[in-house]
């Protein structure tokens, strides 16, 4: 299965009926971004996670001539659902998105699909994760090995070189997000921003997490660099073009 | 109530959490975008209900100050549902995605919300009417006449208009959608496409609807232009700032 | 597909249950009558709306040898939900109602099915709508074409000759409603009822609609007679009597 | 709490808005008589759960000024699921229509309700209690020993005095159901009927129980009489007036 | 079919996946026991529902070579619930384990299932029922009679012979169950008891039944005695093995 | 708050009500362990992750005087879904269970609980942390800081000193948990067990895992010894006292 023909876009939904048919016969992968709309301390916008997941999806797409179906840029945030800005959904809402969506493409025909999440909360992915599992067995049970789907956050692939860019710990708000935004958007970064340390507790369940990491970083956002940021994106887009590419072939 | 100060970006999401948690206690107004990814024949994209209520939104929210959310692109589709391309949603899917996303719009203190749809199919509409009545319901046993909310889609004001510019009964894909994609988008207009009626059964609800209208045209977009297409978006504009305004004084 | 023989009642469950069987083998077309429990105004009862519907069931049975199902008198009602009298459900719960009886129906040989509301709301004809689609689709993929379902509100019809017997935008409680009243069930009319316009927002979902429609009158009762009403009455019966004859046929 | 005026029909929807209203401030009770539209063998209809109900109701409403709400004929039918012209409905759908409905005479403030129901199969009587408890746990909260809530099927009742009737063992379509039947509505009596018995498992749940009870008889309806039908009537009547007399003056 | 070598345990969760799996291809029947966390007065433990099945299905299944899944000691109590001590779940919580147990039981193979709960309320009852139900029609839908299932009460069978050892009415906490956990755990039991009788309304549901039967007795636990309640244990294990017995040989 | 008096039991359900309910008014602390019925290869039983939790919950309420509700044995278990012996369930059902344990611990009187699960998978964990947040929400806005509620898997603790005992890597199955069940149950070790390595897709959701890992084994249960596994549970008792503590004295 090859594709021969690229799409006159990479936004899946740029598309007319009619090419969407044609793309679907060429076994085209489609790449479903998600993100958050979520506190990122005063230095970073709360569609941090969606940027980066959807300016990864779109660097891919123009080199592999996959597709980018609609973000959807709701997420599931625990942590920080109290800040100012969160947005958060509920479980269910985000795993029927997620189903429907996964439904829809396949019954278009794309059965190679990469859910890629910005955020990668717990609750967040499993929802992701339990949607994809939900849709390969059912069609698993059909045809087997015909539909094939992987979800993952960035921010996974971006762990593999984290230490190389920012200190041990980086997370929420650090120096790899801060970094990551100044080579994508630099002009939604409000200010400097300022180290700090995520002290939540570790089993207990709290009303107000808030209250315990109020600058809401996690990692050091003052050595942030668009440079470093730059090799970084790149980093993970070669990998995601890489996870494309397999999928194509097989 | 009055919006002293705008905030830095329209988007919601492009502003920190500190920014947001500003707007919020300036009574800045919300406009929640919703549109579909249906096909829409073989001249207009998929996402052409979802560019026509961001572009009036983004352009409203320029004038007004009031703040864009994160546009929702996935819709109810009923009468496209078996076209290439259209990915459509479930009832329950998207009430509760508006419920969620209107809760904490208001968590956050924004009580004055319009949730303005590009797609004006009525299962759609009837899902975003219910999670409002709920949420202002719910709102108005605690505080009564705080928290109001709008639903509308942009083509019920279109109509208004609509024998200006289009012969009658046009409707899908016809004049008046051919003409404002021109307007907004005109890059994503593929061809001329052709005139056609939609003529669907009146009351027999039927598994394949798409065998009766192949074009899925219910118009003529031979006629549309750029020109119309403009007056009927600043016509449009001018409506729903005044519903802005409207919200921003009382 | 001819009905050979008349069931010896028009009313699904006066028959036995070999009675049924034999009615389905027959091919018997099956009318499904709901109305609404909700206030209109002082001169008509609760029951309006499930009085019209079931009426209009009944004489077409008469007539054609159709059966009714046990009407479902409770519906979905916004507007008036706070007024004294109205029963409103939930969405949920009107859509299992009818997905319940609509699968039992056709579990019982009855393929040809007449959804008729006598209540028009916008959320419960949507119920109605999605409940018959996903019985539709459901059933086309099995046996295409061989389940055949129609929903309307015996008000669709009506509203095609209102403008003879009516002045413009009359509506809930107004002369249609009271004239068609008149002809079926007089001794349900309370007294003579006074002309108003309901004036309610067009965009704004809120808490309190009941206020701004105190008397819950859409037009002009006054003008109301019985010998209208029954010509409405007769016009229906015929429309739906060949909505009938149509699915008996193919 | 005194109801010192009848309403002017029985019927809670014959009734206009107003005088549901001013029957709220009276105390009046509101009945909510259920059946099931099931299988009665040959001799009785499908509608006879809901007849006897319905019947009960009426008369106690004549003799107390109490309110009958608009019935609801579709129950939960378990052994007789699979026969010809049995319509059953899921736990859920039945649940929620007794809550909603329940909810709302609440809010209407008829807080003395006794649901009725000729149907009086297990599922089907859990569903009714369990949403019954939900309200009146809701609304104990609230207000303890306001809201008043029984749930009965009038089987209940008349199994008291089902011996002086019938053989042992009597019960669906059975002396007694055929006895009422003859009293209430004797044209709906198809036949003689034949006596049986039914022979299920006791603790194996079946997928086809049709097959072990082929003639849905369990009891001996030949001797059956018009006669003591009224009896049991009568004497169910009585009880259910008792009812009706201590929800008015506790 | 018969059962030719007897696993290492009688509890199913003891085995490991190849034992399982070996046990499945044997036609081994499986017993799910259920009980609840539930006042049983002053005397008995709130295990006490819960003990008595569990000690049932391990006698059985030592006898017969049969297996017990791992109990749920959760159940539905509506009487008591209010009680310090109970633990009551919802009706849907309860439904959806017993299908989920089914379900993947009949995914490894066992397909003769008894569930057996300690608890015998009828909410409790119903949920069973229907969740087994649900399997057995799916199921035999795909291979008729392949699938079997039992959902039985302990309680059921100690009834045939309740008139033996305790007075007329004994039920929750009396001397029946006294008797059975004297037997099996004399070291639970509190105190002597005393005797009392429940008093609850036949027909109203209310928010506080706790009040009417105080000491949540009903029936006399002071002549209960452990030899008593040894040959009632008997009695059952005897009942219960006949019925996994019939299982096995069809 | 100080536990002043060791009930009579440390499980919850082996006391009486009143013993429950003084249990309550001393501020007992509740661990609710959880656990799964899961492939574990040829060498442990299926209740290899429920033994662990109870054990350790069974050994820290002897030293503290807390209680331990009754183990819920059923988990949500994705890779070994597919294996002989293996019952997993929904996401919802674990969901609902815990949150209606929860609730009904808290309704009692017991504010401070430890929900402690053996299987420590993510989608599992997931299920258990979002009721208990459900659950520490709704309390903590009636009255802040008085519901406290830990969710952890007694792995994260082990994981903590695992170097010391196992291989990296060691995970399901391996050297640790083969070593901690030699010291618990040693009667319930099948075999020697064999080394194995989890050779998973990074991100693709597969229809058969099963077929991936056929041993089930991640780590070198060859290795685990019975004086081994006792250390380790002991750091693990030692590490959830300290936790019991510190719920008890805030």
């Amino acid at each position: 299965m090859t594709n021969t023909k690229k799409p006159s876009s990479v936004w899946f939904d740029e598309l007319s009926s009619k090419e969407v048919a044609d793309a679907a016969k060429n076994g085209t992968v489609v790449i479903f971004p998600l993100g958050s709309v979520e506190a990122h301390s005063d230095h970073l916008p709360l569609c941090t996670d969606s940027i980066q997941s959807e300016n990864i999806a779109f660097e891919v797409a123009k080199k592999t001539g996959c597709l980018v179906a609609p973000p959807f840029r709701y997420g599931i945030c625990n942590a920080t659902r109290n800040f100012p800005g969160t947005l958060t959904i509920g479980f269910d809402t985000l795993y029927r998105v997620t189903l429907d969506v996964l439904s829809e493409l396949i019954r278009n025909g794309f059965n190679r699909i990469i859910v890629m999440s910005g955020h990668a909360g717990n609750s967040h992915m499993v929802a992701l994760r339990l949607a994809a599992q939900e849709i390969v067995i059912k069609n698993g049970e059909i045809s087997p090995g015909k539909v094939r789907i992987m979800v993952l956050s960035d921010f996974d692939i971006a762990e593999e070189i984290i230490s190389k860019y920012a200190k041990a710990g980086d997370g929420h708000a650090g120096t790899l997000e801060t970094s990551r935004m100044m080579a994508i958007q630099p002009n939604l970064i409000k200010c400097k921003g300022q180290a700090d340390t995520w002290n939540l507790p570790r089993f207990e369940v709290i009303a107000h997490p808030e209250k315990l990491i109020p600058s809401a970083v996690n990692g050091d956002p003052t050595i942030a660099s668009a440079i470093n940021g730059e090799k970084i994106n790149q980093y993970i887009i070669k990998k995601v073009e890489k996870l494309v590419r397999e999928l194509e072939t097989k």
